[in-house]
């Protein structure tokens, strides 16, 4: 066992640390967009993705390194950790199953140029990915697609990883495959949705009506890109959680220096139980759940199982980050209830995240399925 | 005992209810501010501190019936819940230490006409409202105050009901008095606070520079005003109690109706017991938080001490309430996310009310104090 | 709404808490039977089910009362309030469906002369009453029982009230009747079960191998048992609420009473708000849970619905009064592990009590049912 | 990063788990005593603290292998574990201040020949260690001790190391000195203590009367000790969480296949979402506090500062393994209760270290400290 960085670790997470807190942290309350320069910027300074291969534009770090930086980006600005999570799996997507797509779009994903969302749920269907509405048919040398898509960065994605059923089945998963598709297309009419928080990552739909792809746009097999896409979920779960627990440790960084400063009732805040205590359950919850999502990376580099692994980050890490920043804006009592601070943006953003990628009921599903087998399960 | 409301209970209740449902409930989402008319109209439906002496414009009901009042205006607005709750409490103050300002202005509090603030707090102190920097000096026939209160509607408020210093100790709870400011004098400006959620209440200061007031405006006798008026404090937490579980109660309600009419997996989201049991345990508490308000505010009602248990209200209804509105919000998957619903907006409403009126620290300390002395409590 | 006590609540309750402190209290510590002495004395104070009606021994108080002083008595030794439990229920369920029967053991059941079980569940099938293996077929004038039942005071109850199948529908709830078996028959063995905790209340089995009881030992219709007697079971679980909420409420009086008296660094212990605080939670989560349980049984006084409260009782108040206890035993240190101190026993009696007569998810069922129906809930 | 395990913690490891679920674990339910000859079969598997130096009799492992082997111990028979907790820390304590004692008597500890105790609490103090009343004065060549001190192995240790003042001065932590106390000389009494758990680890005091020991048993520096001594305390937390967690994750093993095995409502208890998700969640947590523990044991392998991470460890993981084997037990339902079932019996070993080696508070104090320093902390 080694809980040390290699060089290479320490060198992105300080990076990105250096970024999250010098350039992203300072203007993250009332961001409402990642702007393209500011992608840029990310995409250069290496932060975006940095697990893919180097002939794609990464870096070809481990997958820890991708939740290092990913942390740390959480830290400075939640909602661009999104740029991490959905580049990771959109570039391993395509990385593992269209190289002719990966070698076009990745490298632009990674450097910041563009964005290419993913559109797996859709607004009928929450967490039920199995069961598409959106249809892919085939027309000589095209695909055509009908129906509608949720996804984060609606409004700025280049393209979209999108399921669509492309045979008669009505079954869960079955008949189902994957396209790129790239959203300046006509027929594609994109909607925001009005979401409380997150706005930076502009959530929203895009509606495909008769939408024309190229052939070559299918990812992966026909009829077979369910079980295909949702392996890579697995890193995604780990990669949110960091990002929240980045959130969340920063979150606690500021509220210790606050009630060290703040005195009530003459003296500092920080000297009573009653705030002290909660603050020090909060550093050892957030500790944990970090582990547990360097773990869960950890296993995917050595291609060891880690499907339970992956679900437990995914409910726990997002409630603990949520819980603790809730207590560190209780903690600071009214200025802690006024946007001038970004407690309350932050609890707000990562309120989302317990949702997004699958709601904590659907990964305790997850790790009794992998414990006791889908039969014995609920 | 008994469980039952008496038929004058039960007509505040219903009347309450049906202007909560008919006109609160379906412009909640957005209000900004409660219009004057709004106010009014509430006002002469009986509904704002209805146990205030006919006399002075109230009913002369018992407090459980207020109680009942605030839960379901608490259904259809918590914010307008305020109305409720700071016109019950400046009306017991004025009614009780200051008839001749009590004849003038509680009227107007009960008609809607006026609202009369609560400037407890500074910016500088929470939940410590004993040492206020606000000073009061005689000056011919008049006080002139000095300094800045924090208050709910600040910007709609006529007067306030302030604390300050008015002798030279330094010492908790000594040498305060309280006033009656009128906020139209030369001297007030008012500030709002940007906070994230309760903006139909505009929480804000009131700046007090050399603001002048009349020698009657003394409420209470001089020095003494601090445990004069904090005893009225008791009355609002169970107050506050119900007001958010009628929040509450109302999303659980919505919830409820959500989960037996959307459908995950090919049956609706209720027969999962992961959705149906949080929701179940969420019904419990809040059913046992209302009976412990009520409760309190019944021992008001027959002068019996209640100090301990309002403090129980205080700090368990509103914790309560905001993990059942979250809870609820989750249930809703994405959609609860989304401003379209009214789940963000009253999650981030109540979480306001975790803080205000005492932190729920403050108030374990009451109940310690209560149940060991002073001496022994922390 | 009415929280106070009538006279003859008054008495009850003084009644049973001066019993219970000078009696129970003392000897609880190691008791591991409850002695026929003491049952009498029990019922001669007339603490044992004081709500059934006069002619059967009763009182004819009303539920509130019964509960009241099942709480007194869970103060001394919260395993003699299964005498007060199990007392109210068979009581009622004889009173209500078999008069004769009721004649003959009611008085002794409520004088403390003789205990009658609740056969309700079997070894095999926990909180599933509804498909019991025991069998009853009619052979002329009687009935006779093979089969197996779990009951409280297996060792020392004189008869058992039992389901049985009586028809061949093996489908649940149906074709199944009750009966009052006596436990002196041929055919009876009786099992003692190695529980961990309610020693003196001694759960067991009766063995039932060819048991013959006489035909009017039938309780109520034939084939329909089921429903008739678990209606009774509402009652019972507000009852168990306060049996524990009275076990739990001492245990917090001697802990303040510790805390207050034992010093650690130069300080008593209560002067920690880490001490202190978990102690101000637990008594208005006891509090809350109390008025529950005394609502629920005033709603059954006045014929109302209380099918959902009481699973609220019963499902939470065990909860409530287990970590209570558990937060207790902590706080005292290493004195709290001795079994020198009641702190122990109580921990692991009142846990039982989060088990017996459903559980947690059952009762979770029973909310969710009253709420949308037995279709749309899991 | 790395989060496997080398073939020398493999190795530890398996032979640790083959002794615990081969020897331990099927006598565990009911074992009062550690017997000597089972104490000698551990010690010659290499099992009790192997980080110690092979010239004391340990094997030169890393913490991490103690860890992993106290873990594995836990699975078997928590109370064994103690051996291993108590070991490493007494040989820890010896080896790094004593040489010539460590010498004559780590051997026989890592033999399991002979137990030598710690102690370090008074019955008088609880978690205070800094303030003994145990005194210790110079006669000629002896040491002459008089007092009381609480250990664990009270009946079986030939040894105990113990606090005692050496110097006129009554502050905390001042003129206290560390002794090793053989327990066979005159003027030793021992007292079982009555404790609701834990009866093999037999904890009782050992009250020195008069007792005389060489010069040569001071431990380190006359009036140094406390602080010398109290530095290896960080890693007995680690190993104690380690302990109780592997007795959780052998209680959560047994579960699952309770509740897949079992049916109610005609189906297996694990297929409902109520049974499952509690599960899934302390699974997640288990495996969480595990790494926590892990990682602080790697820190002290590499010299690194890990006294925060150590308290982590020791108030949370204690508490989630004690919650987990409740929340178990109460899914076994009845049958859980039972003491057939080893599940109750753990659940009260495992209560009592969240007392033992330092409450959850004073965890939280140490974590506060370390944070913002003493001066700012509670």
């Amino acid at each position: 066992m080694d809980f040390s960085l290699s060089a290479e670790q320490e060198s992105f997470r300080d990076r990105a640390r250096a970024l999250a807190v010098g350039t992203l942290l300072p203007a993250y309350r009332g961001r409402e967009r990642i702007e393209p320069e500011l992608r840029k910027e990310i995409g250069a300074a290496g932060l975006i993705a940095p697990e893919l291969p180097a002939g794609l534009g990464g870096h070809g770090t481990d997958r820890v390194t991708a939740g290092l930086v990913t942390e740390e980006i959480g830290r400075g600005d939640v909602c661009v950790g999104y740029l991490q999570v959905v580049g990771s799996l959109v570039g391993q997507i395509l990385a593992g199953n269209a190289p002719e797509l990966a070698a076009e779009w990745v490298p632009r994903i990674c450097s910041g140029e563009e964005i290419v969302g993913i559109g797996l749920t859709e607004p009928h269907a929450g967490s039920d990915a199995g069961t598409p509405r959106l249809t892919a048919r085939r027309d000589g040398p095209d695909w055509v697609l009908d129906g509608v898509k949720s996804l984060s960065f609606a409004a700025d994605a280049a393209a979209v990883v999108a399921f669509a059923r492309t045979g008669p089945s009505q079954e869960r998963g079955r008949d189902i495959s994957a396209f790129l598709v790239p959203l300046d297309r006509p027929g594609v009419t994109r909607e925001p949705y009005p979401d409380m928080g997150t706005a930076a990552v502009g959530r929203g739909a895009a509606h495909l009506d008769g939408v024309r792809i190229p052939a070559d746009h299918l990812i992966g097999a026909e009829g077979r890109g369910f079980s295909q896409v949702m392996r890579g979920f697995d890193v995604s779960r780990a990669l949110i959680g960091l990002q929240v627990l980045g959130c969340a440790a920063q979150t606690l960084d500021e509220t210790w220096e606050y009630v060290t400063r703040r005195e009530a009732f003459d003296r500092p805040l920080s000297t009573n139980q009653g705030v002290a205590f909660p603050l020090a359950e909060a550093e050892t919850l957030l500790d944990a759940a970090r582990l547990l999502c360097l773990r869960t990376l950890w296993l995917k580099d050595h291609d060891l199982p880690h499907t339970a692994e992956a679900a437990k980050c995914k409910w726990w890490a997002p409630k603990v980050a949520h819980d603790a920043i809730t207590q560190c804006l209780l903690l600071h009592g009214q200025y802690g209830y006024r946007t001038e601070l970004p407690l309350a943006q932050r609890m707000n953003d990562v309120l989302g995240l317990q949702i997004g990628d699958g709601t904590a009921q659907i990964m305790k599903l997850v790790i009794a399925r992998q414990r006791v087998g889908r039969e014995l399960a609920p």
